[in-house]
């Protein structure tokens, strides 16, 4: 059960109104590496976990992380406080208002016009959230490192937004969202390597004839060597005759039929068939001008 | 530059028609774990990469994973050629084709009806891929702890999709694409470590008071210790009282406002302000029988 | 801040694994109707809100939601526990996991072999949760009016889970939490009363040649009156001469232009002049067979 | 059936292109709370309704949502009429095409670049249309207060864009589709009160325990009384220990299991063990730095 | 302005309920190739076509498709009439219930449980519709081609839905539907040709040295030609190195940047340097077990 | 399968940063009519073609569309490399970086701040990439007439983005870009003329009472006749009394319903029907103060 205290985790204050500065905060409300999705996705992992100490774990963080929603979402409505009411009451000048939701710094007229100056769970493109963002597939040793990459991308783009505003109180409430992802990762990276094994991930082996192999797919100027295809620990296959039909076979496609299906089959070919040697007349030579002639391009 | 050699990364051969599966199968073609997301997700990063090595990396990889996306697409295909002719000739009894298409064991309706029987980029619930999948934010520390956990998480798919069938040939090729995302894992993870220092992401230090600290916000029967809370590591916070407001101030939100502002929002709060004394008659008065008497939950 | 303790709102009895059930239980958890959208409807309502009373309301119902959200993802994971092990363990024959999985009565395969039997935030039909669903738009005699709505809409959705199964303590569950949403409804149709006037909701009083009209656009067979058309309240306009251009102008749209964009629309409209007394042979023409004669139709 | 008259039903009278106010009207085109979403919602009410009273106004009132969805759309088209122009025919110079497509007060250029200066239907913010706006479940007494909500909200983003403009003919024509919300309104309230008892929605009563319940989850300086919770209407539950587990059991969640199903969880159990005790070296032990130390932000 | 007449376009009879069936034809009411996404995509034409013909003409069939919207709905409101009260109700027993709306041949269970057995805008799939599906880009001569295209695509959706149906009403209606696709492409091919020239469309010419060029990209075995690379009208380039760098350039990329851009991009550069050299031991090798050792795949 | 060259298929010079293009560039990446979309079009139709020679035409186009995301995609890398350093080093004082991300002429703060400055798979306007821009059903006589009219919505954009840029490279690369979608557009042409006959799309003819008629649904002043609806081809339906029911009968919908449908069905009706001589009290009554008495519109 959750319940809810009315103090914040951390202290808002914020110097002035600034809607342009509350819409690149929304990432961190609405957006894919936002609160919301931090919280949701270990509050999911954890109600399906059946390891007693993850499942603490995961119901810790995600509790931590809608309290941090409430703090950036706080943010964002003390940063719209200022503009809630001129367009509600409709008190200023029209051409005022107008050119306060759509100037220069300010790309906030969706959540003016259509959210009322509010926090709204899209992120600064106004995209809406969705659980799409969310990539939990109920396996610990996948969900864990999927936690790990996200708290570290948070922390990132954390790192922006604090990069992009000088308001002292704004700045020192998203260095401690920022702080909280940095523990947060070290607490999933201990959770992970306190299974053992943890790589793979999952019951099956790989192939041996194929896990230790590295396709050198991409070639020309600008081909490197380095940890990630060194021959000590990866066969890598340049050979470009190599990298096909690996399994030894032809590459080829293919799949027993019924003799129903065999025939439906051929019925629709038939209908459908190309003729290659045909030198039809098409629409687009009906409907060209001299095409390549001389043109603005040129 | 992209090209293309007819013979597929890995040959398919499939026993018999199975668009059941091959819906099943649209979760690596299609789906938000799939071959596509796998393939966009490395070119993207490739192509704003200028770090020379992983630049090359990624390229190998993004290419690769093109490739599977054709061996799994043709899978599905080939799971779905028998159907291809029934529904496009309209050859046998409607309630033959109509029991065909949506008997158990079988959820391809979508794919025959609207795609055709062909390989539609959905997952196995009809969803459209979308690139709200993809989680690159352009910083290296965090983009290649997103690729390990998406091969973890491929990886993870692929075994379950192998425990689903029993056609040897699928199996096969199944077992190839599983064991390649256990080698990209390996890459990654190499190249992740090739930077110094890794940890935490990023250029900004964290705040020294929050970073080892771990907020107990989930109590009760089931709090358990473990690596991600020992106190050898963390500081752990159990006391209600010291979870909120941990910069010290009162936990609330304020801003700084103009006159002109604030006078706006007076109005508008005076507009819609609550009577916290009325003893309103409401529409659910207005429309309620005796709500809470016998019933049929009961 | 929000804190958590372990023990749920209401105690959660499943007498048995039912993976079908679990799916259709998905639309309160991910679903338009569900929890996750009650719970940050609300929420986010609550950060922007200025007036005492409406704040901590909303804060109050929010954080019950949460706490729903709670109880019935852990419905939904208790219903989905059985079918953990199966696939995760590969212990079972390839067939068997297939029919499972796929059977009548059981549309979750994507639950499954995406989600490993967890609890995914998507509806029924493995849509993923999006704050599309979230109509918020940041005056309280709309978005009360919006919360009444969602209310009455969630009661409805139980109502429907409960006729479905018979599973005493999944059912007893659902009963609490269609109760609470009665009580919801109560609650917001008192805060919307609590605001006099409401109604016409917002700050601008109505154009009154319109406000009390009612356009009869739809005519024929199956025409009625009653209260919503009534002629003591609307004035009704049948005649179809009436219904249009209304303000008495001739219906038409125009815009002036400047003389500089007047000539390049002019240029555009040069160069993709249709011409009317064209008999112009199309594509259609040059690849068409008897269209109308005889086929499989008639 | 529909039918179309060339007149509009209000005149469209515009004094001068503006694609950056055409950009905000977009919001009532293709936005949540515009005229798409109205006519499509009472629309699909309409064909399921079996009352002939309903379904007579419903068809009314989404005949005439689509003729408002005509108007806006004029009025969408004339703003940007002298847009489309110089991007098709390439007349002006590049720069300053890209200035007019890019200023301040315009956020346009995906109307321009991608829809040609048309009307997409999209809302401000160049999100598309989606069906996920529409909350319709098929029960009047539902259905009937979500209109009731969504008429509310439109009248309410009208209201915000008639205080965006100064322009004559858009303001008049704003003004007539806003004061159509209230007249819909109020015609959907008449219908909502001509079914009695219409609360609770749908046909089971609430559990007599919970319904005029009212727990208070929200805590801390800030509670507020008021009719909401009023304690003449409902029982408040503050006491956080009679919050939980309100059926009066131990709040836990659990499920029968079948041997086999047991079986196969502890499998999956042992393999993905967490071990409490660990002491594990991390992959962020491995790649830190001294976290903690002197950097940017302090 | 629109106005409705309550005879429908087509006249529905239907044999009796089928809710498996409803979902089907769900695909030409809410997805992609349905009636609304027709009439949508010539409405938003029509307003902001200037060239009076194709004006009419887009008004005159996005009407129509208006009413086919209505004739598929229709069909789908009856299908699904059955089925509206056992849910609702509650009268029958849950067993009964459950097995009706999720057995064999039925997935309609999305339909029932969330939209209460009416017609939802989604495809048959539960995707909800979106206005990403249209893909009008105002200029004509493309436009035309895609109005062209969804005819014909909406006529094969119907031509399958027709071949899974014995229920002689409804093939009867469907077969009107379908019919009217193939007189609406001919109208839109009569005025894309009535536009002379338009091929290529729009205004500028291609670069001649690129525009009759055919890349062959994809090679081995499985290389035709045929009239769409013939080399009549094709210059066919296969030889892999001029099918690079075809400006005559270097193939590579790159850009002037400024000295403060150049230095702030070597200092992220210095920052996250991967070293080639590098032998980093990885939280895989920490993680794992003998890979590539016996497993259950071999 | 897929490999990489490194050069890419055109030469990519950009004179100087530029994120504000780069956005809009963004059109033809990651939006609906850009490469990506045009390369997943082709090969997800090539990977189900059983017809020889299209399925070689379609892997050697959906190879270069790749080619060309490469393209496109590094100009956008380049014309964004200037501004990859700044936010992510945080060198520039905050009140500098703010104002370059969000100045005039530059709405690319999603991109940077989310994206890192990098290549997102989203159109200019920040919306993600969606499968649902994909129209292929499996038919190649709709499916070429699909890519068809592709090619040339992607040719448009094209246009327009050139038309906004005075860079050199830039144009030049995009020019040769664009040219290729008209020789692309010109090989899907021959190969569905290669289909002889091809219209109508699919097998079953029209009904010849309706396959020639125009229904003249939009009537007022501006019918215009053309080679659309001419005489000659079209029988021109303007009755509106002929317009509906055209199979004869009365235009209603009906189903047949067992004994026990229609009893449920009643049920219902009875619970929720709708009192058309009601004068009911509504929510609004209580809410309302005098509606369209003096207001500020007027």
């Amino acid at each position: 059960m959750f319940i809810h205290n009315k103090r914040l985790q951390y202290t808002v204050r914020v110097a002035g109104s600034n809607p342009g500065l509350a819409n690149l905060l929304l990432e961190q409300f609405g957006g894919p590496q936002g609160e919301l999705a931090a919280a949701m996705r270990y509050f999911t992992q954890a109600i399906s976990e059946d390891d007693p100490g993850r499942k603490d774990m995961l119901l810790d963080i995600a509790t931590e992380e809608l309290s941090h929603l409430e703090v950036i979402g706080s943010l964002v409505a003390m940063l719209n406080k200022g503009a809630k009411g001129p367009l509600a009451e409709g008190i200023d000048r029209e051409a005022t208002l107008y050119r306060e939701i759509t100037g220069a710094g300010n790309d906030s007229h969706v959540t003016q016009v259509l959210y009322g100056a509010g926090a709204p769970l899209t992120n600064s493109g106004s995209v809406p959230w969705t659980a799409a963002y969310i990539d939990t597939i109920g396996e610990p040793t996948a969900d864990l490192r999927s936690n790990i990459a996200a708290e570290a991308r948070a922390k990132i783009v954390y790192e922006r937004l604090i990069a992009l505003t000088d308001d002292p109180g704004v700045k020192e409430a998203l260095g401690f969202l920022m702080t909280r992802e940095i523990a947060h990762q070290k607490s999933f990276e201990k959770a992970l390597y306190a299974i053992e094994p943890n790589f793979p991930p999952g019951k099956l082996a790989g192939d041996p004839r194929f896990a230790n192999v590295y396709f050198d797919m991409s070639q020309g100027e600008g081909d490197v060597h380095g940890p990630w295809n060194d021959q000590s620990e990866f066969q890598v296959i340049s050979d470009r005759a190599q990298q096909g039909a690996v399994d030894g076979g032809d590459g080829s496609a293919s799949v027993g039929l019924t003799d129903h299906e065999a025939e439906t089959l051929e019925a629709a070919a038939a209908r459908t068939q190309s003729n290659p040697t045909a030198k039809p007349i098409t629409g687009a030579d009906l409907g060209s001008t001299l095409s390549g002639g001389p043109g603005r391009l040129q």
